[in-house]
């Protein structure tokens, strides 16, 4: 059962899959006997919807971000944990095949110590006018980063611009600091000639390039790098280029079955509502560092 | 004649272009009967050995960056100005036929109003234990925003990381702000695995995408964009992608003539001492907001 | 409704399609109330099966080629008329809005005089036991060819090898010899690692790229030539790259409206049954070149 | 010491190289006390300059082809050896660091049985009056597959056309069979839009695409292929793609060493004349298959 607002979206559902029932009532669907709901609506809208849906006992998959805030995240998540039901978020990446290999490659310790990210989500539009282009695009950077790290940045730093909208930023470099003195620096628009969609991962040992528009070589790992052996004489390594095999399954459908197989286990899909408040937290204090211009510190942002 | 004061470049020299007188000693070329002379040496040096050349009368042809200051830089012009010497900087891509192919993009309304540059200067390599990236790389990226838009950033902003070599940052971001809303974002870094030379100019009427790595199509040029006509309904326009041709001329060459053609004609060159100037404001403005943590107006550095 | 001896694709569709009625009688939809008919068979098939649709008054598409022969094709073609019915071939490249483009530039001039089209599609799989990789790649190529200049070629010469399986080539270079010195050269393989889908125009006074694997730059035109003033001088000129933004729609979308408008209007569509008929007359004389090494007529093949 | 009629050469040559000596009398050269000499000159030129060194006593390494027949080739060789003088031809190829780690893969069966092999060779220009693009180009990809292979192909069939110039030959196939079922196909060309310096070598284990433009990425060995169990089963492996470092030296600087090398030890040099002549066989050959439009042995051209 679909439910939405715009009569003309139904309609299309009705030519095309007509199996499917259609509302504009979205407590038709609540009342209804489904077990989940997947809550694909305006950032703002997240938390009021979720959380109705979980009061009616549904489990629930928010598309990302989670919430527009931390306190509405946490409050989700008491709420899913109270009434036993999932609470899960559409970080869709961290259920690509590429970012897994990525993950595999950082976390068996190929790549060595991590130095830092450098994650670029470009192209033209799509400009949005309720949120600036850091809740838009680097909600899937940052799932990214937490999910190959394990770790959450401590600091975060801004540097965006409002070209076309009136106070809407629709181009943004974030810096992060994570423990350990690994960086990340993310560059988000929608203002490029290029679609453009790559995280850049620099360790001592190798580097990694992950393109997802090139789907026949999307992990590229590079086995080269530079060692101080004296201080200033610095030598570099150069071997060969690795691309591996990735049997593909489309992210999507993973994110999907994980939300299905929640629900009929019990058990925490990957992208639960902790996952989810994580990404909210580092964009909150983004939009913090924004707005103050300086760097925020992730856990300001915490009660 | 070639000066150095390491003996086997000079047996090199010997060896492959024996015509070429070599000596240990600076003062041999300055006491000769030469005309010019190029300094290509360490950056601090920078300002010694041209003091030094223009009190013996020689038109000089400095390494980017000119200096190592703003003072020593207004120092050597004043001195050139006096002697009736040319004083000229080697920033090399002011005379690549690709920055000046952009430039009349710029400079004849094509791109339409600018909104921003991104400019990335990234590969493996080569470390320096005497400057900074930003030192080393980020000359050639001010110089080309320089003589592209002929105006200099209001403040700068930098965030960079040292991971090799301690306190000499390997990694840099810098955010320039110029007038009229246009900013500029550049990446240069000595740690990354491809080597990527790009500048990406966005104009609100096109947008061009410079790689100097491809020679085949250096200067993409696409007719694209978004508008707003009633805040906040954005709409965007998709047109051709047109590649010019253009007819390759070596760059340093075309700044050794021009090097040349000054010294005859007493025509300032191109990548005059002013210009050269103007690219070491923007980077002790860089530095200092390097060491400071914060934005400098890069007027601050001027007394 | 779908017709198909393998209960497991039936299956499939019961559960992800289940409005559709699924049969293993092919009959059962002839005998409905269906107007048109689309045919995806093996080759050999695909005559018996559409002359039994046209037997029953439905209109029928049938997957390229047409079918296994001359004779074949034209009988059908016969039938069809001789009824009343649509006959079409799914040719589905002549509804690809970059072909179009290809076709414009063609028609227009742009490209002067057409020396000669290179044409190259291949990548590793998919073997078939049943037909040579000539009857199962090339029809795309011959047709494409087909439909941008709008004549067909006079002889045909081939040079294959089966490696895989015996007796069934999996590596093709086809010569054709076209009316006015165009030559056109087609490389189809089942065995290479890179996925290649390109045709190369080459006109007197431009030439083309087009790469169906390259969304965002599918057709290159590029302003270049050779010119012979005073033999054997020769000058060469270098212009611009243009990559015209194309509108995309899915080119299978296209072909299937164009089946139901034709059903509909009952005007012909543009890959109707002589448009299929003229590809089969190329193949069958690959078929013959390539049996007899020889060069071969196509009018040879037709009684 | 520069031999050359045209005088402008000579000019170019004594304000740039001032200490090298320049003739337009070739005999200058013979009767100095060079001990080698190096014949760059039109194909049907070498044959009689590098006769007189060798009666004159000189080491000669001559461009390729060698010679413009076979019966040439086998004179020269035959005069060397009685006179105990080193003959090289200029296959610069065999000496790309590229090639010799394509050759390695090759060799130590690491791609399995050879299949076939795909080379590509065009670009726009430049086009020659006094050989046709097989004599042009072609000697390039003959020397590396007769390197990479160790063996001389058995029979060779063409399809050439002249576009530009009358009877000379700008756009040509060559198919060329192998022992052991392996075949080639080398595509050259004088009129394409794009420079292409690419040969692909597809075993049933590994393939290869070596691609001569390509700085970064130039030997790429691709883990996949298909096999037959049960023939008409086929079944495919996807592994890894691996692009090795190649430390990269100018071949035309190996190739000079090799040269000298050879004059001071006697030994003979990689490319020596015998490797010249197995060349100019294929060729010779080659160019009988043109012009009598069928296959033919290259055994028939030697006598």
């Amino acid at each position: 059962m679909v439910a939405d607002l715009d009569q003309s979206r139904l309609a299309s559902i009705a030519v095309n899959q007509p199996w499917i029932k259609t509302t504009t009532d979205f407590y038709d669907i609540l009342n209804s006997d489904v077990d989940g709901v997947v809550i694909a609506a305006p950032v703002r809208a997240h938390y009021r919807l979720a959380k109705e849906a979980l009061l009616h006992d549904k489990h629930v998959l928010v598309e990302k971000p989670l919430t527009a805030s931390v306190a509405e995240a946490e409050e989700l998540i008491e709420l899913a944990r109270e009434r036993n039901l999932i609470l899960m978020v559409g970080h869709t990446f961290e259920y690509s095949p590429a970012v897994n290999e990525l993950r595999k490659l950082v976390q068996n310790g190929d790549l060595g110590k991590i130095y830092c990210v450098e994650a670029e989500r470009v192209n033209l539009g799509l400009f949005r006018s309720d949120i600036n282009v850091i809740w838009d695009l680097a909600p899937h950077d940052v799932s990214i980063l937490l999910y190959l790290f394990g770790k959450t940045p401590e600091r975060v730093k801004v540097q965006a611009n409002a070209h076309l909208q009136s106070h809407i930023a629709d181009i943004a470099h974030l810096d992060l600091e994570f423990a350990d003195q690994m960086t990340a620096h993310i560059h988000v628009s929608w203002l490029h000639p290029c679609k453009i969609r790559r995280v850049t991962v620099i360790g001592d040992a190798r580097m990694v390039v992950y393109d997802d528009t090139n789907p026949s070589e999307m992990i590229k790992v590079y086995n080269k790098g530079a060692d101080v052996h004296a201080d200033p004489v610095v030598s570099y390594r150069y071997g060969a280029i690795t691309i591996p095999h990735i049997d593909w399954v489309e992210p999507l459908r993973l994110e999907c079955e994980d939300f299905v197989n929640s629900i009929r286990t019990g058990n925490p899909p990957r992208a639960n509502g902790e996952v989810g408040l994580a990404v909210v937290r580092v964009l909150e204090a983004a939009q913090l560092a924004l707005e103050k211009q300086e760097a925020i510190n992730t856990a300001v942002t915490v009660q």
